[in-house]
């Protein structure tokens, strides 16, 4: 028995198998983001380096390459279109003079928050096909299997850096609702 | 308190933690993906199309394009190419004259053999990522979750079809496994 092909059969299989899952939810995942995010005239690189910007507080460009899964390049010319919009800002600092950093602008943020507020107008099939298991389970699926790949990847600052941004955005959301509210209380006063 | 907002939280952050991760997940199989293909002059999407002809047994264009995660258009530019180079056919169903039907040819076999056989001649982190999880467990992560998202969102029909061109697979490589067990039996008598 030929070792090399028969002792990998196991290997490949579930490699290729992954690989058109993850390309079938990416798929629908990328239509959905780039119907939700049309309106506010970005592209999902645009729209990625944005958020990156607004919740981490502060991103070199390799960061935003980095935790946007983007090329460098990529991530420096979105920027640079972004900036000319008045969305975010580069500069320099003073402790690190060889990396770009991008900050975000305020008329950015009101950007961003405007899209979250608007999130639920277009369809994300992703959340409605995880509706059921909500159901089932009391909670949404956790992912732990796709998250420690991803850990073993990009390596555990990658999902910290993720999850912190969450908690970030999570903030923001809650303050979005507060305003909503606020102003629903003035208008009825 | 504002329901619409803050009633959608938990589903807002979960849609985009799995979008992050997905896109995350996707970038780095799709770049895998690339580097295994390239030396038979072949980018995902004609990969793609040719083994889901060659797997599923004769396929219409709009299945290449479903089970592909593909546009119509794009399935039908790229087997176009696939067909001027030789690797497939196109033909019309007596049974069916409205659907456009794909078969891969002798030569387009070949070359999808050719590249399983080197498959582990680049790498696949996504593979490399799952080993310490396949010693812990004693088995590859079975991605029961993103399976059943999948499900739901594209139906049971593709779930299936997808595991029978696994099962398709499996028995391709046992083939080429045993051809090559023969030719270096042949090669040591």
């Amino acid at each position: 028995m030929s070792e090399f092909v028969y002792r990998n059969k196991e290997e490949l299989l579930y490699s290729q198998r992954v690989a058109q899952l993850s390309k079938a939810l990416w798929r629908v995942i990328e239509k959905d983001w780039q119907c939700w995010i049309k309106p506010y005239d970005l592209n999902i690189n645009e729209h990625h380096i944005l958020t990156i910007t607004y919740y981490m507080k502060g991103a070199s460009v390799s960061d935003v390459a980095k935790y946007g899964s983007m090329h460098v390049s990529t991530a420096f010319n979105f920027s640079k279109k972004l900036e000319e919009r008045g969305l975010l800002t580069f500069s320099k600092r003073d402790d690190d003079k060889r990396n770009t950093y991008i900050e975000i602008t305020e008329q950015g943020k009101e950007l961003i928050d405007e899209a979250n507020r608007h999130y639920f107008d277009t369809s994300h099939a992703v959340l409605e096909g995880s509706v059921k298991m909500k159901e089932l389970y009391g909670r949404f699926p956790e992912f732990l299997e796709m998250t420690a790949i991803v850990r073993n990847i990009y390596g555990n600052e990658f999902i910290e850096t993720l999850e912190q941004s969450f908690q970030s955005l999570s903030h923001t959301l809650d303050v979005i609702d507060q305003e909503v509210h606020h102003s629903e209380l003035m208008k009825e006063a």
